[in-house]
């Protein structure tokens, strides 16, 4: 299920398709049965494999029986109700007893977002190498600095990956926060039919048995407990605002691509691929298409944030009637566009070119200018020495760095300590 | 192609799917070969019906390939190609013959957006015919008017029905007005291609030729002649303007209708279906929705409309890197899902159950609140006249409705005008 | 009250200022008095000019006390009345009788956006002359065609001002079509307690004299009567899109300027003035500041128009309780801002600097890569003329401008229409 | 300087008003100042107060100096430079040595926005506190539990208020969080000016000397040293979606408030005060303004966030031309308006009415829905025991609370950790 009209969502594969949220939404209704089962509650018989149940093509099945009831699950209910048929009547029977749409639909959505922001955060690991690499190996290329579009003064190749590298490690900060945690209160929000359930199973503290009930299914699908959270939804908004801080970070990083690769500038180069950036009518063309697609996602990220805030920030009673509803989608679409982005970003940074003759042709013909803040400095005020040299518009701007490579260091410690944790280093 | 996480989506059919887009792009390039031919430049023999060459398997196969140029447009026509094989070799020649990515892009998604707008078009003109008699039969049932939630003056449900008949109203004006253009300019907007093509072929004026092909092509697709808009996006934006003004429209009269089917008002209650409005575990519920579902879709589309205009505006050069690859996946679901909200109302509408019994209590319980206003206007201001009666708590709410009625004449003459232009009455 | 941070506020002026609004607000009470008087309800006395009773500094004060009520016009009416005092019995009494707040909020914004608007056009058509002049001057200025940062075919100067000039045609076209009705209807849309007073005044037809009353009140501020839009936003709304329509068409322009006037580049400049575009270090900086702020509104400008589509869709009741307050400011901001990014526009185009040499330099490098995609059309196809001469890589990128020149003409004509509407041809 | 179209500006006071940030950037340049002086480069006489040379008038005159060079540093250190005038010739000299105007503005923003955040976050603990209060108080208190507007089953406002209280530690988690950290990095980032003239005064290591200067001003100003983050955002962008998670908290609360005020339902009723809620016509009135002002702020939150994220995501080269400018005035907006509604909900928790009578009719009324998912339980699964009592219409509602107070006492727990931390308990 690739969407045509984003280029390159093939590379996030199935990360919370139609089919993969569908199969979570059936992890989470056979966690919660064998957590009965565990529990002595329903009988062994209950807990069957579901997610073998559901095969790609239900999602179409079940996604035109969803507006009924306005959500895929009981559609989904009905459809594994009618599998397990005679063969498993105890699973039929206990089958999301006692659940509640959003208990399954949230939980699942967890569960899908976790696997995708695992994967963005393999590439956010792979980012910061690729990026560390690039600051060791350029920590010396000196190149223009430019601000408001003009030269400013010099910099070095390695001081701006480092504020590339900057953005992805402020990026995967938060992404390495992030908690998973499951969202089961049913109806709404007491737990109530649970603990109707143990006290009818004799359950001497039947409050204590729908807890762990809870704890049960959050173990089994490898999420933490919680207190239901099906009216004040922080955990799925800052999953929204972690995944937007890294497209904001790669769209930072394809603007100079995209800037750099123009043909007069010509300092940084898109790896190039077979079929890669060519043109339907212009032959020479190698345009800088990992660098656009990124961009794009860069571009959209933030309004699919923000519709995250806003359906939290419009939650009302126990569940929101619209609100809860308008999370999902963008969810998904931000989950996969971000692994998108990052996969390309990764591709981006591994291969980029750096065409070092052509930063100094830049910083030959923009000497003048690049030193001009030197020049500036050169009436000394009272107390400062004179410049050692008189600086002039033929001097080297690789004489006029600051603190770039300290700079540097600082954010290659920072960089390698995240390798570290991650087990890269 | 229904979405699972968007439930209602099988409402808007395969409109605008990503099926329909791609046998959009054929025919886009079928009626540029068209006119080739017609002009006498490209021969007979080219001009093959391409949208029967495609199916429904095709989307995922030509998304698949669409990174590397960064459109589906380059995968397409490769498959087209491969498809007319030799059977047809001066139509695998002529294929594509000089148009640009972005013409084929641009020009089907006007397509696909126009015909899924002529959905809504019919729907907001059911909605207009529902709204209109809903106006006229409760043109004297009498309810509470609130105003920030508390109770103020009485007005009658014609009067309300009126004012969302306003918005539908607003609404289709925008709509009446969309036009259709087509974007073809060749690869930096100068038809460069095609004027040489024709100066190949011997025309003496090969400019005028080419316009001529331009004019042909939209003649075909049923579209309108234009100069290049590759760059200036505002006839897409504006599609997204009013689309997001159908969804503003629809969301401002689910609001009213969640709130009057709450249990304590009770005044209204959506159309039962079968399967509509149940609860996964609660056997009494009979939730609103539809009106959920529309108000879902009302919350999003301001962002999305958000996201065109975006576009636009950070427009650059002759085709921009990033912005124009951030229009298509936004319009083809604001599309979409304004197609399903729209579908949606006129359900809404049509069925509307109004419960008279519910709002005379409401009145009942209210009277001395929603006279309040009245009897403060009882102290005369010099030169009025006393009251004709003393306004009194229990006095009647129907005897201070004001204008309501004329102001109700107002609005169903705008609707008739609209209904008589669009065959209607 | 210029905005510290957002340089350039101060070309709005008080345009949508607060103190603006606040008299705006006292016009509309004042022209309902007058109305009043008009009919013989109130007493001659009852008319006093209200505009000149507010000055600058109670916008301060008036904001100040506006969260009791969640408006600012029962702390303004409570104000003029005490300025009325004694000397104005009859106009004390008859102040804001029967208007509600909204009535004479909604209406005042209007009044105050109308005023930015007008100001908005005529930068608009200031703006198509100008285009229109740049259009004709660089008709036959080649310059090279980027398409995703990389040279794709020749193009003319002249030719890539027309596409800005369709952005600001299209803009115009949006903003010409406005429409300013008042908003008055009273505590809940009914105009009741009018009805109520014509009545206590004897009238035959109460309900008569009461749209009598709205139609003189706007043809008093110069507006058009309508019925209420208390709840159906899209007058607002509209004004908003249109604004926005203009941004994204300065965003688009800017753009190009801050791509075009890199060092590296340096085919555009803008207009320099006395301390524009230095930097507070680097002596040598010629920053485009213009582009830059008008970019900076472009990137601002989606959002907020966002803001009036999710109030209008979050309306209910008679009164909405939170969208409805969250309009004004939006629409404050929008407004000014707009005005603030057209009058940098216009001079932007009046004196933006163009360097054909830099622009013939560029083609003399890019030659062989503008004329690639005319090399590959050299194979002609069945039926095809062989190219007049053999396209070489030396050839004259001025020889591959396709239509160019035709579509200029046409956007010119378009652009002299509305000069010729708007009195300016 | 209270914004007349967002009533309860007022609240916010000065906080991150212009004047504040015009001193805030004095502030800034005074602790380099000062920070030279201490590392004995810039004699003593080069420190002076210049907070306290600037004064609210003067915002309005740096505001309209600020368009040239696109910032209101330049006109500042102008203004500075003459107040200093000849009575303090170094400080005059030494002025902005060599600070950027992206160093002054962005610290300042910071030091504003410190500020304005640690009001919110004052606010957030004393909402803490008032909600657990609550939620203790009504830990028993049954009501009517709502999905989708409908009943559902029994809830206790403690608990109601419990997911309340969630939304609120979830956005002070967020807020504690929160770092502030300097931007100093010089024309491009690489801290070359101050290096250099480090090395004028002879130091040993003058990038040592730099990186202490970054290091005192920092400590001088109580923020945190940092690398440069002139196009690496997210340290603007996090305060942004911490201040929007606050919004989205409150704008949970004040709809549920919205909604249980409304007369038919009447179950919960804003604290009253004198002259608040009342309408400009309607005697009866009481309005429940602050939850229509706190669904304002949440309602519009989420877009100025997204602005923030699209400034970092369109960042390019080492200074942006458009993103930048476009981060301040929203994050003023955002800061502000947090802090209005930080204090307004504050003001609501802490005096809200619960009307338990109306709590008991409700629930009078619905028991035999609130029950019926109750009933549903009754025909027992194998191995269930018969419920103990049959379960009927008549039964207590709260006989079926679920784990409603165990999932309290959780909340509680975490409630009571913050107030601990924060010195409050």
């Amino acid at each position: 299920m690739t969407a045509l009209l984003w280029p390159g969502d093939a590379r996030a594969g199935d990360l919370l398709g139609d089919a993969v949220v569908l199969v979570a939404m059936a992890e989470v209704e056979q966690a919660w049965v064998e957590a009965l089962v565990a529990a002595g509650i329903a009988p062994p018989g209950a807990a069957v494999r579901l997610a073998e149940l559901v095969t790609d093509v239900d999602a179409e099945v079940v996604a035109a029986g969803a507006e009924g009831t306005g959500t895929p699950v009981v559609p989904l209910v009905a459809l594994l109700r009618e599998r397990l048929g005679e063969a498993h009547p105890d699973a039929a029977r206990w089958l999301h007893r006692w659940l509640t749409s959003q208990d399954v639909l949230d939980t699942a959505l967890v569960l899908a977002l976790r696997d995708a922001v695992q994967r963005v955060r393999e590439e956010l690991v792979a980012q910061v190498a690729a990026l560390a690499g690039l600051v060791r190996s350029h920590r010396t290329t000196v190149m223009a600095g430019r601000t408001l579009t003009q030269h400013a003064v010099p910099v070095t190749l390695g001081l701006k990956a480092a504020t590339w590298l900057v953005t992805v490690l402020d990026a995967a900060d938060g992404v390495r926060a992030l908690r998973w945690p499951v969202q089961l209160g049913g109806a709404a929000g007491t737990l109530a039919a649970p603990v109707e359930l143990a006290a009818r199973h004799g359950a001497a503290d039947p409050v204590a048995v729908a807890l762990d009930l809870v704890r049960r299914t959050a173990s089994t699908l490898g999420l933490e407990a919680a207190p239901p959270w099906h009216t004040a939804r922080a955990p799925l908004v800052r999953v929204a605002d972690a995944l937007v801080a890294c497209t904001d970070a790669y769209g930072r990083i394809a603007n100079d691509v995209l800037t750099l690769a123009r043909p007069e500038i010509g300092e940084l180069r898109e790896p190039s691929a077979p079929g890669r950036g060519g043109s339907s009518t212009m032959p020479q063309k190698a345009n800088p298409v990992l660098a656009t697609l990124i961009r794009r996602a860069a571009l959209s990220g933030p309004a699919l944030a923000a519709q995250l805030h806003l359906a939290a920030a419009e939650a009302v009673d126990e569940r929101s009637p619209g609100p809860w509803h308008a999370e999902w989608q963008p969810l998904q679409l931000l989950g996969r566009r971000t692994v998108v982005a990052a996969a390309q970003t990764t591709e981006l940074l591994t291969g980029l070119h750096v065409d070092t003759g052509r930063m100094r042709s830049t910083l030959a013909t923009a000497t003048a200018d690049l030193l001009a803040e030197r020049r500036s400095l050169a009436e000394p005020a009272p107390g400062e020495l004179a410049p050692d040299s008189d600086p002039d518009p033929d001097a080297d701007p690789a004489s006029y760095l600051g603190a770039a490579d300290a700079l540097v260091d600082a954010v290659l410690a920072r960089a390698d300590a995240v390798l570290r944790q991650e087990g890269e280093l």
